[in-house]
């Protein structure tokens, strides 16, 4: 990108106050990689590089800017080009950045519009939040069942420079309940005085205007459209939804996945864009609460102090141990996760990823606990770090392993399901989340067993 | 989905060998439902399903499925049966599916397609694996600088049908050099007689065929488009991507980095598809290089044996200690994997997170270290379990937990960014490969600083 390679001019001409330099600078680039650029800069400069922009240009760079950058220059601008810059706004994005404003601004933002654009705004924002109505452009083409294709190509050449999308068009009736969907190709196709419900077989696929907007990445992915009609309860086509915004929703749903299975709460800005302290905020939150359960380590711990000091050598093995079980939970919640998410897996299928788990997690216990009694076995041989007992604290070792992975194993994969069936997102039970839970019982598990083994030995 | 509880019945019917019941049961279902049940059935049972589907219902039910999937059905088809379901996929779906042939059976089923595909076929497969040629489909319409638009609308209506997007045309010289690509919207408010060549700007957005995949999900991020063109090294139009493909690929590429994250190598099956044994494999790599790593923690505790033999007090807080560290690191590791993963952060950013990540760290270590003195404070007044030098040992604890903090949270930050330096995915240093790396280092630290701190009292 040299565009980024542009930015320390842009920035020294911007201090210098070189102001008539700044529009030679900027000539001739695409608004893409103009927004790009200008991400890294204050709101005030942002403002005088749109002002050095033709005003084309600057409103298309203003349309790839995000939500929160659009606002804070709206914020700083006057009402006059506020107003202009919020009127060429598709109404996809303009919903984004109304949805985002404070609601005071947001309420100022919404006079600037025209009123029929105002309408339009308000009848999306109406749509609850995260919701697929929000996603919608009312920009589409719907035509009259009892109409001839000549009449379709007509509207279409009147009327289609407005539409997000040519591939499709839609048939609805006089109520405006959608009825069909038409690709563009099957038209072309048709004898001109064929009539529209010739073609239709009334065989389409809508989203409900109020439903998660995840449940678009879903049937977007399943049914490899580029764009899908919304319609509300009763059936009325609303809008439509193109496959292009539902990319940036799948990227932000997998964003808020990934954030907390790291065990954060999910950012929503971009990593360096966000204040520190909020940040923070972001972490302390789940960190605190890992640690708060954590502590019960401590605790367990406690109980067990006589057989510590007894056999020292056992507390060798405790990171060792509760680690294993830690990592292999975090696996198993990982996969499960993600499957959940894919819907790959549903929450009946519980029963099935335990059995096939309790077999995996056998099986990589049993290789942790082969190589865990090797490693005790081999060490001995050369020297007496463990002991005289040293084949007794292998096989506790070893047995301690294969029933922490086990049970790590078990809870990383079953937790996910427990907190879809609560109501929760699976994806909180975050890789630390599962390792706290499996480092408390992994404790106990780990002592009670060498309890069992080595007493009248060691213990 | 109703289709789901339909499956019991046509199980039992397929296992009753009731086939005359199939047709029935799966009349008027679409494509893509039956898909979707079918992915539960054995491959046998597979094709007695599309053999009871009308043929054009089972073409396509076929293409829905994935590609694994589609390649054992065809094992079990008749060559003249595999010809015709190859033949009805979209050149970028069979593409997938010959990809995912083992290589002798990619060489047959070429054998079957008709000369005209093989040749497409062919020519799409000769791009590496995970490549933007891969993803390419050749169905678009391209017309020259010359035309007039009524010519455009005339080769639209003649080949409209069989182009993949009726959205954009683009414009290609006398050598196929891709010139200009221009939305339908333009076209339809051109008059008739003007030529292709005055609307065309020169400006578009192409993509490289030799790039690699996830190059394609970004540029269709930023730029908002439903379909790009795709050109060799020398600009010639090799065809078009869909944004439907993309979003398979952005799935795809997040569930990748989240399975590493996780500390899994990343599966290329769904959960329920991959053979226990495989899946195993792909978790006992990790698991064990984990394992090994982890007995270093052995081996540091091992110096120290003498420390806990006279103060056991302090190996009560060791998974305390270390899951702190894990946990701030897994944190900070996947914030930034996400953000260099969407290109919120380049390598030349590292300077610029140590910095924010520093002071997170400390503020972070911060918390827990007040939160872990106050617990040892508070509990030392109603019990003796911390001995009389609690107060020193609450010290030790809490100075121990602000340099863990802050070390998991610099290690967790800063080694995606030397992964991707070395020319690895950022996404290898998982949650639990962090929280490994921390342990080790975290346990030398905590004695160190209980052996300053406690010299003299406990030690």
């Amino acid at each position: 990108m040299p565009i980024h390679r542009l930015m320390p001019n842009v920035r020294q001409v911007i201090r210098d106050k070189d102001l008539n330099l700044l529009p030679n600078l900027l000539q001739g680039r695409k608004p893409v990689d103009l927004a790009d650029m200008m991400t890294d800069l204050k709101p005030s400069e942002q403002v005088l590089v749109l002002h050095s922009l033709d005003r084309a240009v600057a409103q298309e760079t203003f349309q790839h800017l995000l939500p929160s950058t659009q606002n804070h220059i709206l914020e700083i601008l006057s009402a006059e080009e506020a107003a202009a810059l919020l009127d060429t706004m598709t109404p996809d994005d303009r919903t984004l950045l109304l949805e985002e404003a404070p609601p005071e601004s947001s309420e100022q933002l919404m006079q600037l519009l025209s009123p029929e654009k105002r309408v339009e705004s308000e009848s999306l924002l109406k749509y609850p939040e995260d919701s697929v109505g929000r996603l919608m452009t009312p920009r589409y083409l719907a035509v009259s069942p009892g109409w001839t294709v000549a009449q379709v190509f007509d509207f279409v050449r009147r009327h289609g420079a407005q539409s997000e999308t040519l591939n499709v068009i839609y048939v609805v009736d006089e109520q405006g309940r959608l009825m069909d969907d038409i690709r563009m190709g099957q038209f072309l196709l048709a004898p001109l005085q064929a009539r529209v419900s010739d073609l239709t077989d009334g065989r389409f696929v809508a989203l409900d205007a109020s439903a998660d907007r995840e449940t678009a990445v879903d049937v977007f992915m399943r049914e490899d459209r580029t764009a899908l009609p919304v319609v509300s309860t009763d059936g009325i086509l609303l809008g439509i939804i193109t496959v292009d915004d539902v990319l940036d929703v799948a990227a932000d749903e997998a964003t808020e996945d990934i954030h907390k299975i790291g065990g954060v709460q999910a950012l929503e800005e971009p990593y360096m864009q966000i204040g520190l302290i909020q940040m923070v905020r972001k972490r302390a939150g789940w960190l605190t609460l890992l640690f708060l359960g954590e502590m019960l380590t401590a605790t367990a711990m406690g109980y067990f102090e006589q057989e510590i000091a007894r056999a020292v050598v056992l507390a060798l093995f405790i990171p060792l141990i509760i680690s294993s079980g830690g990592n292999s939970g975090s696996q198993a919640a990982t996969l499960v996760i993600r499957a959940l998410a894919l819907q790959q897996l549903e929450l009946r299928d519980w029963w099935r990823v335990l059995h096939r788990e309790a077999l995996a997690g056998l099986t990589l216990g049993g290789i942790l606990g082969a190589i865990g009694f090797l490693r005790i076995v081999l060490w001995s041989a050369y020297s007496d770090l463990y002991g005289p007992h040293w084949l007794l604290v292998a096989v506790t070792v070893a047995t301690a392993l294969v029933g922490v992975v086990l049970w790590g194993t078990l809870t990383g994969s079953l937790l996910p399901f427990l907190l879809r069936r609560l109501g929760f997102d699976p994806a909180t039970s975050s890789a630390p989340f599962v390792a706290t839970l499996v480092d408390v019982s992994g404790l106990i598990l780990y002592f009670s067993i060498a309890a069992l083994i080595l007493k009248g030995a060691l213990l």
